[in-house]
């Protein structure tokens, strides 16, 4: 593959569109714990920079960096793992999530767009425009949660 | 920030050597939570390509890139969490992850390298060093299991 051809393959590999099972055969015990390692480490890389987007503690530039690029993956990882074969496996997963897959796909999509739009500001270094969108993916993440995920 | 500035940044904070704390006020139980997440979702996206890198699975590239992307992020994700204050919450660390401290973060160093030499070969698409290299992360792996994990 030309160096052209994989950076290309990258970009498709790291889009929101591209999502694909990773291992089918999966038990459904281990699919659950998956996604739910996937919403734990972006609740430990998003939750502190919510907070300097907040103006709860200082901004630091290169931590918002370091973090972004880390949630940039983790958005992508838990989805796979909400199959059929896991709706009775004990989670905070809602009924609709099994149900109502397609607006689950969208509340999907719409978090991965967002935290991909916060990875372009934040690789231009536009801080301006990286707090609002810090609370856009905040947004994406309570919109989903409202109807996908068991209040705690 | 300028673009050239943040691009240099963002090496630094991929690099193996920026792996500062997250969050240094997490209770103990969450730091270990968020580090066994980090070692499951390595096992995730590892696994699959290890599989076609013996040759049991069909070598898939375009999986193999996703992999690799995603396990660049995640091979710099648990070492935060195995701070003292989690010496006594139940995990599969054994003691030596707090007493020979030095071999624990030359074994984590050893492997974030050996990820992050992955990563540069999978971007130049060359397929025939992929393949050894998928080897070299998982002896790697084994490396760090043999003293610094509880046998399974």
């Amino acid at each position: 593959m030309t160096r052209r051809k994989v950076s290309m393959a990258l970009a498709v590999a790291l889009s929101a569109a591209w999502a694909g099972p990773v291992s089918a055969q999966a038990r459904p015990e281990v699919l659950v714990k998956q996604r739910q390692a996937a919403m734990a480490l972006q609740g430990k890389y998003f939750y502190p920079i919510r907070s300097m987007a907040q103006g709860k503690t200082p901004y630091d530039a290169s931590t918002v960096m370091r973090n972004v690029v880390y949630l940039d993956a983790l958005a992508r990882m838990p989805w796979d793992g909400f199959t059929p074969a896991t709706r009775d496996i004990k989670s905070q997963a809602t009924p609709a999530v099994f149900t109502d897959t397609a607006k689950f796909r969208e509340a999907q999509d719409r978090f991965t767009a967002e935290v991909t739009r916060l990875t372009e500001l934040m690789r231009k270094g536009d801080e301006a425009s990286i707090r609002p969108q810090i609370m856009a993916v905040d947004k994406s993440c309570n919109s989903c949660h409202d109807t996908f995920r068991e209040r705690q």
